[in-house]
């Protein structure tokens, strides 16, 4: 593997140091190239790409758009395998000469052999081999491939999805697209016996045909969630000077994707939150009806219901006996065992109480509140049930609401909670058959809950439990996957195999 | 002002302790009543109202609904002024019997010429008396007049709305409205010199007439936004098992409202984003062009400009001449200066281009990302100019992207920065006389984020710049007001009058 860079291309910095954290015996050697220094933060440097002693299989050019001809010549004379272009200035700046440089750039190659990822891209992220193009991506690999034309897009879907509990098998910023482009890396992701899910942010499809037949055997495999940047006329105008994207008609383009089975995603949090679906449990639902269970006192249960049915799902109300069953569990002052459940039952009769709900008539999934927050020890009071019970409604209060006296005893007791959280969702899932889905809201404790969220989303992840971050979100997600399921009458299941993560 | 206390009541440890925190100079002496206990965290208790030995001007039941009746004499007896029932249990409760209880109580108390407020609800936060009904609620007094009807969401709209730099007047969390109710706490408002701004979560009108009389006179004057919870079929049946509301048409609610020139919110997060536009520079955008700077890159932008596009905004293209200045600044490679402009100038520039930009003609405000970040040392670079370039660019990738070395540095780094972006902010605005307004997106780096999105937002809120979540929130705001703005011609300007905070 060569590098070759140079102090005058803008993200230098932040994009060599992610290599830098490479293993290098992993991607077996990593060489720095620039002809006026002879070490990189103790790395060994050449003057030209030519100068490296070993063969070398990928090239990362960060030289300025000037000097990528004679880059592009000393790659054919090493006989590379593949070149990623982070360099910027082509097609996308619509200056016709640079245009013709990039063409010209991208046949020398090709003649060659050599295959290109960008230009004006941040190239590969693959954990397995330990590459990344930003600091801070795990190592650890997961299930999830992702092609993006913008390099910004795709550390913010990579980061947010990693916060979600999610880890990729490949990740791929492809820029301009001149040579390899989206049909190319959707049938490398149909093929990858590692990438189970495929996430896609797309700004322009140079070739129309191409690309929707392979959409086509994608999405026919494996979920395919596309997210398309420039689906208005400003946002078009945008991705044109991005780029070089002539973004088409978004209406053949979502028709396109309906027809072939894929989920197009509007906004980045749609595409987080269906990725997350696709890969999780909230892809087995089958049905509309909603229990609500706990999360934040009555009003919040009101507004809650409220984004359900706008969603087109139902909060069906319990039946007779189940909601005399609860009365015996909770007192009728201040809470509500109607659904949604608005009612902190003992301990001892929670696990009941909960697949009461789960297994009640016309509930075809549950969304719950798992408690992560931070528990002041109970005040002095008589009896163990008020007590537990006074402890339980203020923990929901308290959430986010103040400092504890010891942040690291806070902390671990918030993982604690996590992992008994996942583990205790999963069990009533296991039970009960219903899908269990995880709200977790954002509190004002944001210190420490960047940290707890992580965790408990991790944790839930692990069992296959979907968590997000409100229940507005939840509910169109579910809503878009029933919605899905329903066009794809006819094609391959992919939504009930189980999916190893 | 007497408490009495119960700890059979689920709330009242956390209740309990923030009325503990008060400052009892101020608000005159606060007395724990309950007949099994000397003293509740040092203070002491006695065994009933009677026994007080002063004169009582509120009074907050936390005791069993079983033992009102007998409390409400105590009070009769006591000829105190009000009283809040925190206790739950009456008509929300369906039972009959209990919603006959619920109105003998209040006609006692009327015929006394004694007030109450709720019951099932959390009563009052006056932070000018000290008086609070949730822990972490600010002492500091601000200009928003809150009522609603949920105590949980009085609590999640207080500390929203307070991590955004405002601060309140008073907010009142009323439940059944049995006696007190919405339209009392209108008038209350109107007339209230210390309150400039009103926010309303309210799940049934009791008395349609009255209400909308008091709403008219109210939001002739004052910016009223109106959060409705059981706006659908579920949420109205929540509504009714939570608050004993009865919802009413939807249709008559939202006309009504529009008739008066107040200002509906769909979500909690729309109450939100318009209680901040309603007091900041928001309320003074009169057109749709929006300029956007800066912020996360190039795929980042292009979905930006679908955001702003999707609300009926524009994104207008600079013209030539801003276009030809700008690119004096920066490099064509990897930036934009069109419009959404993704470049970084060199600093001594900045100034200059973001004035630039400010005043080319079709922008009629700015959306900015304030960089709060932190920033690492530059990386060994040779030329001053692209050591400031990759810098920034870096600066802009990096933020939420990994852990700085060392903490307390870089918190202190960002609460300078949030300083200083604030007052780039509010200078460029009073430069151009273009409203600018912040966009401060969620980073991965949560532990340090919170502090500083905190910081951020107040320092902005300090010079009456709005921040906002996200570009697509910033967006829909303003296309709120300026639909708000559209319906309300023929009342009093309430939006360029001078909101002092």
């Amino acid at each position: 593997m060569g590098v070759r860079s140079s102090p005058n291309t803008g993200m230098m910095g932040s994009f060599f140091d992610s290599l830098l954290e490479a293993d290098f015996p992993a991607i077996g050697g990593l060489y720095p190239v620039n002809p006026k220094v002879d070490e990189i933060n103790g790395v060994r440097c050449y003057k030209t790409l030519l100068d490296t002693p070993d063969p070398v299989d990928h090239v990362i050019s960060q030289v300025p758009a000037a000097v990528v001809p004679e880059l592009v010549d000393q790659c054919v004379a090493k006989k590379v395998r593949s070149i990623h272009f982070f360099t910027a200035g082509f097609s996308e700046t619509g200056d016709e000469e640079m245009a013709g440089v990039e063409e010209a750039m991208i046949e020398k190659l090709r003649g060659a052999g050599i295959r290109a990822i960008g230009p004006n891209c941040m190239g590969l992220y693959v954990p397995s081999s330990r590459l990344a193009f930003m600091s801070g991506f795990p190592t650890e690999p997961g299930n999830v491939f992702l092609l993006s034309q913008s390099g910004a897009n795709a550390g913010e879907i990579v980061h947010g999805l990693v916060s979600r509990g999610i880890r990729f098998s490949k990740a791929i910023s492809y820029g301009n697209g001149a040579d390899l482009r989206a049909h190319d890396f959707l049938d490398y992701a149909a093929a990858d016996p590692d990438s189970e899910v495929v996430a896609a942010y797309i700004e322009g499809v140079q070739d129309g045909r191409a690309f929707f037949d392979a959409l086509k055997r994608c999405a026919r495999v494996k979920p395919v969630i596309i997210l398309k940047g420039g689906r208005t006329q400003s946002g078009s105008l945008a991705a044109h000077s991005h780029t070089g994207s002539l973004a088409g008609s978004i209406e053949i383009f979502d028709a396109a994707c309906r027809q072939a089975g894929a989920m197009r995603a509007e906004t980045m949090d749609e595409l987080h939150d269906l990725v997350v679906a696709a890969s999780t449990n909230t892809r087995l639902v089958s049905g509309r009806g909603v229990a609500l269970f706990g999360g934040g006192g009555g009003g919040f249960a009101v507004l809650s219901a409220d984004a359900i049915d706008r969603e087109g799902l139902t909060v069906p109300k319990m039946p007779r006996s189940a909601v005399e069953k609860m009365r015996e569990y909770v007192p009728v002052a201040g809470s509500s065992v109607n659904n949604p459940i608005d009612a902190f039952p003992p301990e001892e009769h929670l696990e009941d109480m909960l697949r009461l709900v789960a297994t009640a008539q016309g509930i075809d999934m549950m969304f719950m509140s798992p408690m992560t927050g931070w528990r002041r020890p109970p005040p002095g009071a008589s009896k163990q049930d008020s007590k537990r019970d006074a402890d339980l409604k203020q923990s929901a209060l308290k959430q986010g609401a103040e400092s504890p006296p010891d942040p690291e005893a806070a902390v671990k007791q918030m993982m604690e909670n996590a992992t008994k959280a996942a583990q205790q969702m999963s069990d009533l899932q296991n039970d009960t058959g219903t899908p269990v889905i995880g709200i977790l809201r954002s509190g004002r404790m944001a210190r420490m809950m960047g940290q707890s969220r992580t965790a408990m989303s991790e944790a839930a992840y692990k069992k296959g439990i979907g968590i997000y971050p409100s229940v507005a979100r939840a509910a169109r997600t579910v809503a878009q996957v029933l919605d899905w399921k329903a066009y794809r009458k006819g094609l391959p299941d992919i939504f009930s195999k189980s999916q190893s993560s």
